[in-house]
């Protein structure tokens, strides 16, 4: 198995996707290899790693960055991490893509050169979500990929859920759940209605709706949201678990008394922080494209590099996109009538 | 002024409802009336109040549930507090109603017996939200009264929440956001892209678009958002709130050194809860509808009904539900070209 990394996506690369390559390469057999100016990276590569770590560098000159609108990015710099990182994929010379780089930009590179799977109508962006209280995480999906949502993406993103899940956890039948303004059947646009009579007929563990409120109480494996919404959904929940945090850090360091108190109950505090810590939820998977791409958030550190290429190789082995694609051909071959506004090519 | 109460609105009515009317008929001038089966809700003030509280009680002797089909209920259930408040609203012998009782039963009753302000697509419910770090708070509309939203819509909940802020506050020109997938312009799907291009050529103090997770942070004044992914993004910040202020105090429970590290912090951990706590807030108004209505919290306890009394005294003085009208009959004379789907009658 090889590991792409993409050496120059996020904040802090390339330092720390290095530190985090270098760190997992000391734990995994399979092979890595860093994409990005190959100078830059050997000279971060020599200043962090000890000895025999399986590292490759593949040179890419060029950087697509946020700024820039993704679909020209890709289709001009041809020698941008981004688009060698997809056509290496494109060619089997590599097995996952990991990329904390331009969401925008992993998406169009993803659609024009990797393509969708046969039958699948929009790939969509998973990611992790920590339960409040209920052991596991869940998977959100879809986070963004497709604002402009129809019925059956949101059916689709069910069975690409499943699928996933089911790869990595190895449950039999995990719990997916629809994100709606209220938990009753019948609540909801004319989307979401849509979406609930496609996932109740289904093969899939279907029960029902999900309040926003109730998401980080529940254990359902799968939520499926559709990306208007579901990116509404995660950002947020990320600012009010930041802002809270981070009143508390301020609140807690205030005058000495409290200082005292914050130091006492310090390792309760650093458990808290720690449920609500995304590090090592791993990345987000793009599914639906004919390959394995994996976006981690672009402010992540090294630990997130680490966690991420671990949960790569369990995507990998889990054979998360050839599943997706036998599950699609099999839900096509019999798919459930339904109406005609909800479905496109 | 007369205040109209529902006495049987949330689940700690009519106890809860009355200790809050009783405390805030000691402190403001206006008249005070509590729809609700009579001898009920004289028990209640009987064993509450102290004296010379202005309190009068209006009989009613049907309560319509959450469970209830919301227009079924008030087409049918005639001497139900919403319908009666709805009434005594219509017919001028009121000029505010409160009610903790059901959202869709509210909007319902508002929407046959009252009817919206000429002019006016959809009401909206508007809520007021904290803001981490920066003073004040922000009014989010709408949360939740038309799932399915049209660009006009949100456009018309700008120049609403305008008004609202404008008379509530006394702001001059409270600064207008849209909540969209992205900060930038052209981000979103086509309806917030063209709810984009309506605030942002009106005569509003529109600031572009704002992102989930920056809402909290910011100190926009009001945030347009469709009623979708509004109740998303409000349940969603509810959610993560409560789900990590009962970690803190699950976890600062646990054990001797926490508990009393906890102890010793307590002052700043209730400055804490009480940036995030809703209750001083006051209600969410249903804006749009030719009369003042104010929702409350379906878990409300006497406290939030004493600041909802406070909000409607401002929102009754402020002339709200007459500044909309004149508003959106200027905006009607000299509107602005829009696409055509973003319209409807």
């Amino acid at each position: 198995m090889k590991i792409l990394l993409d050496g120059m996506g996020g904040d802090y690369a390339p330092e720390e996707v290095v530190k985090g390559a270098v760190r997992a390469a000391r734990e995994i057999q399979e092979n890595i290899a860093i994409i990005g100016p190959e100078e830059k990276i050997r000279e971060c590569l020599e200043a962090n790693k000890l000895s025999g770590e399986n590292i490759e560098i593949v040179d890419a000159t060029e950087v697509i960055t946020n700024e820039e609108h993704p679909a020209m990015a890709v289709r001009k710099k041809k020698d941008s991490t981004i688009v060698k990182g997809m056509n290496m994929l494109k060619n089997g010379e590599a097995d996952i893509f990991i990329s904390g780089g331009s969401t925008g930009a992993l998406l169009a590179g993803g659609l024009t050169i990797l393509g969708r799977i046969k039958g699948i109508k929009r790939p969509a962006i998973a990611a992790w979500f920590p339960r409040a209280g209920k052991k596991g995480v869940t998977l959100l999906l879809d986070c963004g990929a497709s604002v402009e949502a129809k019925s059956e993406y949101l059916y689709q993103y069910g069975i690409m859920g499943d699928i996933f899940v089911r790869g990595i956890t190895g449950k039999i039948a995990p719990t997916v759940r629809l994100l709606n303004v209220g938990a009753e059947e019948g609540k909801g646009d004319t989307l979401h209605k849509e979406a609930f009579d496609l996932l109740k007929n289904s093969y899939l563990n279907f029960c029902g709706n999900v309040e926003a409120r109730d998401v980080v109480y529940g254990d359902t494996d799968i939520v499926v949201m559709d990306g208007f919404s579901g990116n509404v959904y995660l950002k947020a929940s990320e600012g009010m678990a930041s802002a809270i945090m981070g009143l508390f850090k301020n609140k807690l360091t205030e005058g000495i008394r409290a200082k005292f108190g914050a130091l006492l109950a310090y390792s309760k505090i650093k458990d808290i922080k720690s449920t609500f810590d995304y590090s090592d939820a791993g990345g987000a998977p793009i599914l639906g494209l004919k390959g394995a791409v994996l976006k981690v958030h672009g402010n992540s550190r090294s630990v997130e590099i680490y966690y991420a290429i671990h949960r790569a190789v369990d995507y990998v082995k889990g054979d998360v996109t050839g599943k997706i694609k036998e599950a699609i051909e099999k839900v096509e071959a019999d798919k459930p009538k339904a109406t005609e506004s909800g479905f496109d090519e």
